[in-house]
């Protein structure tokens, strides 16, 4: 693992921030917990009106919390004035989203001016068990001067 | 393109009844056009409760509506007992998830036993212009005995 | 399908002396073929000494051809300095590569300054016969004042 | 990290047998070093005839040694009978290929019987440093009663 150097030492509020400002989020009823340099983890608790036709969470929606965990691992390294944006990601979906709790982890995996390459977890909780749901690679955009 | 031949008659009915299962398509306002051997459109009109910090529709959630696209053009071409879940996908996201209305559009690329292989697009509608706003490329697993 | 204007009128010299300096093109005995804005064909014929254990062409030079398809289509609409680096690419392999010939044929779905986004996919001749071997998404930087 | 049983104790002579038939190994040069419970080691010596246009190894022979290494990292956990194929993979390049000796590092993420997901790490050698080069996730299927 690299071991990161923030460019901006508010990282932390300015990536709170930013959460707070995506309104879907809120909307799913997702929570921003861990913020460390090049590391983000996002938790989703289980919902019924989440889910695909089996009854699992779907998978755009553990997508969408993955990818803003990656994006948010991003932007903990940029400096002040640089937004994130999401280019592309790929994601592996190895077992079914079910449990109670999902918990996304991000981290860099290189750090550029203005490319970022991320990987993510998803983990569901039963009780004190944690099981791999899915694995992402995501490549991330600065765009300087507009955040 | 290829030209499919459904080894289920009533594979529309079979989609349409499963859509109405994704809880989460209700709940973020999609709803399921088109459906044709080895091709689906999703409809999402925008809504600022699925965006992401600067106002654009969160990248999970365009991933959301072309999955699904993904997973029921590969479920027109299964047997009745089968279910489709999708093991893996990438999506680019070419611009910015802004617009009125967002259609996803998916067809099959490859239809096996076990694995299907689907493209699907995202475009965006403002009055009569269409742009693309992302491009996925998935694979999905057929479940049988399933459905 | 987007029209492309070349922002360098001597796109296709650029782009033939660039392939010709990728040395790995000759070791596997790849040849340039079609170069058009946004658009690049690149061909293959089969050797036994490019194959996987059961006899296939190997996923990795199936890769290596569609990836250099995309790569240079993307540089037909670049500035004369800059070069194109791959930064990343899925590719989805959907029947077996066999036959005579292979060709990648590549395009440009979106350019922007820094980052272009190409799709491609590998056809096999077998006589008159073509079929879809595999397909590939890939996200190119443009690396300006380098070429 | 899961912990893997192998279904067939001589996973490794198997694995190594069909690494020696996968003639493009010998045609690029590269070498199988460790095989383990879902993990496998291929070694490439840096060679010019294997480069792109700047004189780095070409993406795609980089992809070539670790697809490799991840579908023999899925067939040291299937039963004898069982032959592998890669269904799609996705690598991020992040940082360019030189150096004298790439070494490809892959482990299995999930063991399931028709399919299995990898991943994979490429480190290039500058003597006693180690950088990575790329980084991917894969699709195995595994073909029953093939090998």
């Amino acid at each position: 693992m690299p071991d990161f150097d923030p460019a901006d030492p508010n990282f932390e509020t300015r990536v709170r921030e930013s959460f707070a400002r995506q309104l879907v989020m809120e909307t799913i009823g997702a929570r921003l917990k861990r913020v460390a340099p090049g590391e983000v983890d996002i938790e989703l608790p289980f919902r019924q009106d989440l889910t695909q036709q089996s009854g699992y969470l779907h998978a755009g929606i553990v997508t969408t919390i993955v990818d803003s965990a990656c994006g948010y691992a991003a932007m903990t390294l940029t400096p002040p004035d640089a937004d994130v944006l999401s280019i592309e990601f790929k994601i592996n979906l190895v077992s079914p989203a079910t449990g109670e709790l999902f918990i996304a982890r991000a981290r860099v995996l290189r750090a550029g001016r203005n490319v970022t390459v991320c990987a993510g977890d998803v983990f569901t909780h039963r009780g004190a068990q944690e099981k791999l749901v899915a694995t992402m690679l995501a490549t991330m955009m600065n765009v300087h001067g507009r955040a």
